[in-house]
């Protein structure tokens, strides 16, 4: 995706290519972006050549059936200097490199260095983040699929809500229901129920779920894509005063997210959400939201003193919570795609479920 | 684990203290070893005085239930800004620090720079992944109840073959047993059918099992440890040729496995597999093992010239496999303590299962 849009970064930061790499089982987002590769090695993006994938033997079949047309093997053993040699073989200069600063190691730089010598390097990783913050047409129909699976998955989760025993129990539960038609999850499913609610990101435990505010955090990755959505339910009686501050979150949340408009400041959009909760926001402990997309997390930064504007095609969550140390915890989250207004992707119902 | 040994090191390398971060949501594995916290924040590990994390907010319940004793809370925003601070009021110098440079990040190296001006940096990633490499005895009882979850997994999984009908959904129900008891994944299950399992990284597709050989590589987390076993069937009736290249990559792994001697060189023990693949060693392209921790590639590494040496108390993996492109693939894996033999963790049959 917009590697036409990259190329003009090169070209205006004066760099001969962009080089994104991954020596490990963790894909390099940005290489996922661009090229749809999930495997370990090398993209290369040339300010005027195609772009190519370098992979070591083992991972040469799936880099070839990557969106990337041509790929060359790598010695893994050698992995910059392998980058190097296929370089100098397709003559492209290696004096001005464009890196990702926030993906790139201490340890894999001094590699690097010794086989990029004279070259100098610059920092794209905001590049990139920026130009991923706003979703081609063909990124928003594929995103919107993946809220399809994911909003599904979620009722039927609601559905056989009754059967689960355990936190585990129940997040396994999610993950099977997407895992088993060939997606992905964005993160590993939050299940928290009773006190561990008030640990925004509790893992589940294999014990009975507790009676109270129970967080259900969750999303799919679909074809690279992720979702993000958070529910709350309640396990037993909720007393008056539950009931009170869930309407009040849930307010918040509605208002929130129905009267966001194209320009407006993420800061201040934080700041509306600490004035709707009132004496709660002290128990306001993370940020108001995301942006979505190849990452759970990406921008806009809907956070304190944030300046990130919304504009159009972004996809966001908004996700005010309420955390009372060894207490409760609730939150509702849903993603929201910009079009003229926002537009919501998580379409399953806000309304405290009681169980 | 091993806190006492890194500070053994650090007043060898005349560190103030050791420094492990993770910024986002995947934890460093470093801080998971020494302080079983997951989560976002830092970890610091003195000469002389006890360790301690700093976490934001949000995080700071997890913290103060890891296995660290003191936990400080952070702004997330002004991440080594606060961790500075809080180093000052401890009165801890900060001139020499010890950081792991494979998870430094150059974003966060300059970051760090700004709060740390004088500070000198040397790194630890190799005497972690040292000191990581042989396990103790509490490791090895937590690896041994890992392998009896795997092992246990794996059989029902044969059990229930003949109802699978999709890669993805016999890769989700390896995850689901896992997961719906309160254990994690060592990586995303690996079921490659046909052709596909002629890339041995195959993600599992959401498309009918096809027949000949069908590679099944996973394993599970537990209290933080990973788990590692691959295993081949055959989907309809073996040509004899495919019958008797899986008899010499078994009799391969076999006799690797049971032969292996505290003391061994590593890539000795790979120049045997090559030589016992013979003619199809050119179709073996990946290394023949690794260590099995915390993380699911560790030390040492059984690869072409690498000179690590079996010790006492480590765990690794014996996986040799042929791989013909666009034909087929087969892997056989066992993960093995070394006690004063090779003691097998992966006890479940390694004949042809043909189904």
């Amino acid at each position: 995706m917009k590697i036409r849009e990259l190329k003009a970064i090169l070209k205006k930061k004066k760099l001969d290519f962009a080089l994104f790499y991954s020596t490990g089982i963790e894909p390099n987002p940005n290489m996922v972006y661009f090229s749809r590769y999930y495997g370990m090695g090398a993209l290369i993006i040339p300010k005027t050549k195609p772009p190519f994938l370098i992979a070591p033997e083992m991972e040469y079949e799936r880099a070839r059936k990557s969106g990337i047309k041509n790929a060359y093997k790598m010695d893994r053993k050698k992995f910059f200097e392998s980058i190097s040699i296929i370089l100098r073989k397709k003559g492209i200069k290696a004096k001005n490199i464009g890196i990702d600063k926030s993906a790139f190691t201490l340890l894999a730089y001094k590699a690097f260095k010794k086989h990029f010598k004279r070259a100098k390097t610059k920092d794209l990783a905001l590049d990139c983040l920026r130009l991923r913050e706003t979703k081609t047409e063909e990124e928003i129909r594929i995103i919107k699929n993946a809220f399809n699976y994911g909003n599904d998955i979620i009722k039927k989760f609601i559905k056989n809500i009754d059967g689960f025993k355990t936190e585990s129990d129940a997040a396994a539960f999610l993950e099977y229901e997407a895992k088993k038609i060939g997606l992905e999850m964005s993160f590993p499913p939050i299940v928290a129920s009773g006190k561990n609610a008030s640990m925004p990101h509790h893992m589940p435990k294999n014990t009975r779920l507790q009676k109270g505010f129970c967080v259900i955090d969750f999303g799919i990755k679909y074809m690279g894509y992720c979702t993000d959505m958070t529910r709350t339910i309640y396990i037993g009686k909720p007393k008056k005063k539950e009931m009170k501050i869930y309407s009040l979150l849930l307010k918040t949340q509605k208002s929130l997210a129905e009267n966001i408009k194209i320009g407006d400041n993420c800061g201040k959009i934080y700041e509306r959400c600490v004035k709707s909760l009132g004496k709660y926001s002290k128990y306001f402990i993370h940020g108001l939201g995301h942006g979505v997309g190849c990452q759970i997390h990406e921008l806009p930064n809907l956070t304190l003193n944030s300046k990130d504007k919304i504009q159009k095609n972004m996809i966001f969550t908004i996700e005010p919570g309420i955390y009372i140390p060894n207490k409760f915890g609730i939150r509702i989250e849903d993603t929201l795609l910009m079009e003229k207004k926002p537009v919501l992707l998580t379409k399953v119902s806000k309304d405290l479920l009681i169980i």
